[in-house]
């Protein structure tokens, strides 16, 4: 429980009052519904205020600005992402496919963000350019699952071992760049985004061989 | 001469009329000083023409949009990138430090581009998002330069044989994303770059190990 706080406390740069709040809830719900039909840049805290029937002044308790309510709502959808990439390096399949894996998962997850969120994926945008702390969270969430795959990976004998951890994890996170960035992400063809991953992940996969 | 003319007609969509003709220079001319001074997005072709003392009509004799004169201003700065890129792969080093000196050599000309032509590098951002023609063919040679460089290694036996040629090298090309895309390129601190590109080599020749 503690823990769990601790998890939510280290997304809430801007936040403050109390954590657990309905009305807390209630803004981020009305922020996520304006974002994806009106988009990031044409909503105000005067029209989350109205939605939900408070005063700016309110809102303001909760968040203290724009910025914070767009950076939780970013958080929550990078953090779904996140939790489907841990999934991949907790499952029980070998390390070289679970790095397989962990570039198909962060295509269709990106996505899925991309075209069936549109408006939400404008945040994510938004964020990536803005360096949010949303995304510096999404960044260390990457470099923490690559670090458990490849450490799966030595502990097994299926990767190398002499090589510094850090610097070969460092390595593989900057090769998921073309995968992770969402101006990149939607400016390439979907298959062509397969494509390039599976080459991607095979050269990596020399790249650790014993 | 027939060949050197080739190339040049590679880059020159949305071009027309005498490909050798002085008042096409003279655009060009007038076209790189405004896209650095005013911006791309700002400039419009009659300022182009006024600036020559001709008509807008007399312009589009030599091309048919304003993008079509971006397309050419912009190929140009890519086209010096390609260079120093190809002098790498032509260069006397061992195909490893040729594929190190790729990374290095990309970031600089990048940000060369950026920092002290900071207008003109608003047109490659244009350029990339807009998919022109111009990015498509910097994409083209720097797969060219990647292919020389792999095959010197493999020729030397510096690098393994068995994968397919065409995989590795559009992996590599792959791993180039970071230091290719002006936004990412303008987004990170340059010493990160630097120290992004040297772990990312050094995974892209543990990939390459015979």
């Amino acid at each position: 429980m503690g823990e769990s706080n601790e998890t939510v406390k280290q997304f809430m740069i801007g936040q403050r009052g109390p954590v657990d709040h309905a009305r807390r809830e209630q803004i981020l719900a009305a922020a996520d519904e304006h974002f994806r039909h009106y988009g990031y840049s044409k909503t105000c805290v005067s029209d989350l205020a109205r939605t939900i029937g408070v005063s700016s002044a309110y809102v303001y308790r909760f968040f203290e600005s724009k910025q914070a309510i767009g950076e939780a709502v970013c958080s929550r959808a990078l953090g779904r992402i996140d939790s489907a990439l841990m999934e991949v390096a907790n499952s029980k399949q070998p390390p070289a496919e679970q790095l397989r894996d962990l570039y198909n998962v962060l295509i269709e997850q990106g996505l899925a963000l991309f075209f069936k969120e549109r408006k939400l994926h404008e945040i994510v945008e938004v964020a990536a350019s803005g360096n949010w702390c949303s995304t510096t969270n999404h960044a260390a969430a990457l470099l923490e699952v690559v670090t458990k795959i490849v450490t799966n990976g030595r502990k097994s004998g299926a990767f190398e071992r002499k090589t510094a951890i850090d610097k070969v994890c460092r390595a593989i996170c900057t090769t998921l760049t073309p995968f992770v960035h969402p101006i990149l992400l939607a400016q390439q063809d979907p298959k062509r985004l397969h494509e390039d991953a599976r080459a991607l992940s095979s050269l990596v996969l020399r790249s650790l061989a014993p």
